[in-house]
């Protein structure tokens, strides 16, 4: 993936181009909204990454500066990630296809209170999101 | 791709087994933003899509119900293609990755013209996207 070879300017290309691979987005949604933080959260997610892939779209996500990684404070042997701003830029357009995603999908887990929140505090729920980490 | 298989409930997952493929947002870029509606628009829109690629991608839009077509009322030998209102409400998604494109891609074709609109009125300009199919 080379995303600003491919893109020639058109900014959905771009978004694809870095967004379009189903695990590179998943490792945002678990970082932002599921509080993880440590390769085995993430192996661990549910949707059964295999492990190459994963550290693969790890090494994708840092190079494109969307997230940090450091030795964790608390056992130094342990690697912590988190989003940075640009990551944080996102959380707006997962939202919106979070929204759309529960309207269309009768099995969704999308959570009511959430939608709810959505609907009526928007920028609200977009602060208090990236506040976690800031 | 069979989204309400995989995804689970996870509303990202639903999305991105719809959307994830590159191509597939690419015809609904065409059709809402370029006003194309005929398949040698979408063939000729500058990524080089193949025939037989975008033909899949087509025929996926229109099973998941995000496309309708119908022979074209001025040569009913062709068949015009037009968005529904499941793909119409992937709009506020689709702004939100421009404005995130627009911010990171130094190279963006983005129209300063329409990343204003979006931050002055982006609900009037959801309106007015969406006026063009109703």
């Amino acid at each position: 993936m080379a995303p600003s070879k491919r893109s020639n300017g058109c900014p959905i290309v771009f978004a694809l181009d870095i967004l379009g691979d189903k695990w590179t987005l998943l490792v945002l949604r678990d970082l932002i909204f599921k509080g993880k933080a440590y390769y085995q959260d993430f192996l661990e997610a549910g949707e059964g990454v295999a492990t190459n892939v994963l550290a693969d779209r790890l090494a994708l996500l840092k190079k494109e500066g969307l997230i940090d990684s450091r030795p964790d404070p608390d056992n130094r042997r342990k690697i912590i990630y988190r989003p940075t701003d640009k990551a944080l830029d996102l959380i707006p357009m997962i939202l919106e296809m979070v929204r759309w995603s529960a309207k269309y999908d009768k099995r969704t887990s999308a959570p009511k209170e959430f939608l709810d929140e959505m609907d009526k505090d928007l920028s609200g729920l977009i602060r208090k999101l990236r506040s976690q980490f800031t």
